[in-house]
């Protein structure tokens, strides 16, 4: 297949979108929603007493997003209702991910040191997943709600799914114990394949997690159709939608490797 | 980057799911909710006394099958206000979108009749989906409902107008006037780009708009949400995703050309 030749700043424009949709994220979860939950995991989609006027509540959150890369080893503490359904989703299944992918156009350094980064992100990005499921999980069991009955949840299980998979397959093949060179060569396409299949998935669920999100928001007359809110909701999909096409773009591009 | 080479029927696999997305869609519009309206706009997601056990209803939809093609010329006539939505958009920006993407890969003639059948499928796409259009923006105005609030119409809409100044540019670079060679060696790369991409995107408003019927669907208490309609729709969501999968494999594998 033609691939084009890019003349443009890809990367930095994909850092810039990434940066957007994850300050919108933050936004749209702490300004519109009242911030995450931190003792109630009813709270997802509705206001809680959390408010980044509150110097106590800032450095909470100032310590949420520090520990984050600890927290996974912390298990449930203080911090066991914590229902970060979309934050962790989203950054996990697309930033985080997007970035691994990216590993080895970007990083100029030995084969070996990119596939230890794009195997150390990908699992950064497994468990942020992981997290992601588990918060809405908890979410809908507190509350007595339905799971799994929308074409979001089933994208997104799907989507964790054929990721868990790609992560262990790639781990066996090209990390430990590793495979043949045969057997490395003849996964190596799929397993390209499959990673970017992998991601337009999780862009899938994302689209259909912020219409839910904003329908359900609108159904409840917590905001308008043409609210500030709603807006931000399609302008944040519109973004992912702009950056996988980027970051797709990124990795089919003739001329971009370090 | 690594291109898979593919070992299975994926031309027929990429034609049976296809042909059941299709059959879905229909059974859908026709068992599930009814029917299309004829003298109605306002029936799109509500049953209408179009039945397919009355001879007279379905010598209309034989009708309406045969007289597709002719349609855009037909004017309003009798049928100004055929409320299909969902099907005139998937056939046009999914099915026949992606038959014409392979023609490149499938048809073994020569290169002028490839560019032929290509541009005609695709004129044929974009006017299945600009009924498709006006169809949901004759129900809405009918209705007095907003237009344009939700992430599925924005989707829908940037899809439709990447699919129109894709083909205008095609068509002016590849056919008529037809552009010089250099125009079209450095054209073509990004033709392909857009053009998965906007395949990608019309993918990406077919799940949201799953996700909004269904929902829709729900919130009225007309369907619960695991009842048969529920998960048909999960159903045809995920199909299609797996179509678009599976069609992208069909365009990039190393093997797949006739």
């Amino acid at each position: 297949m033609e691939v084009p030749a890019v003349e443009f700043p890809l990367y930095m424009m994909i850092r810039l979108i990434g940066f957007t949709v994850a300050a919108l994220l933050v936004v749209l979860t702490f300004h519109y929603r009242g911030g995450i939950s931190l003792y109630n995991g009813a709270l997802l989609f509705n206001a809680c007493p959390f408010s980044l006027s509150s110097t106590y509540d800032r450095s909470i959150l100032i310590g949420i997003v520090i520990g984050w890369l600890l927290f996974t080893s912390l298990g449930e503490l203080e911090l066991h209702y914590l229902t970060v359904h979309p934050l962790w989703s989203v950054i996990g299944l697309v930033l985080l991910n997007g970035e691994a992918m990216l590993v080895y156009k970007t990083l100029g350094r030995t084969k070996n040191f990119r596939k230890l980064i794009h195997l150390s992100l990908q699992f950064l990005s497994l468990c942020s997943a992981l997290l992601g499921l588990w918060a809405v999980l908890k979410v809908h069991i507190d509350k007595g709600s339905d799971n799994f009955y929308s074409l979001h949840s089933w994208l997104g299980l799907a989507c964790l799914i054929l990721f868990s998979m790609q992560w262990a397959a790639g781990f066996a093949t090209f990390w430990y114990p590793g495979g043949s060179k045969s057997s490395r060569e003849s996964l190596l396409p799929w397993h390209v394949f499959f990673g970017v299949y992998t991601y337009a998935l999780s862009i899938a669920a994302t689209v259909t997690g912020i219409l839910k999100r904003a329908t359900s928001l609108q159904t409840k007359h917590v905001i308008s159709r043409y609210s500030t809110e709603a807006l931000l909701l399609n302008i944040l999909g519109l973004l992912i939608m702009i950056l996988g096409g980027l970051l797709v773009l990124a990795l089919v591009a003739r001329n971009y490797r370090v």
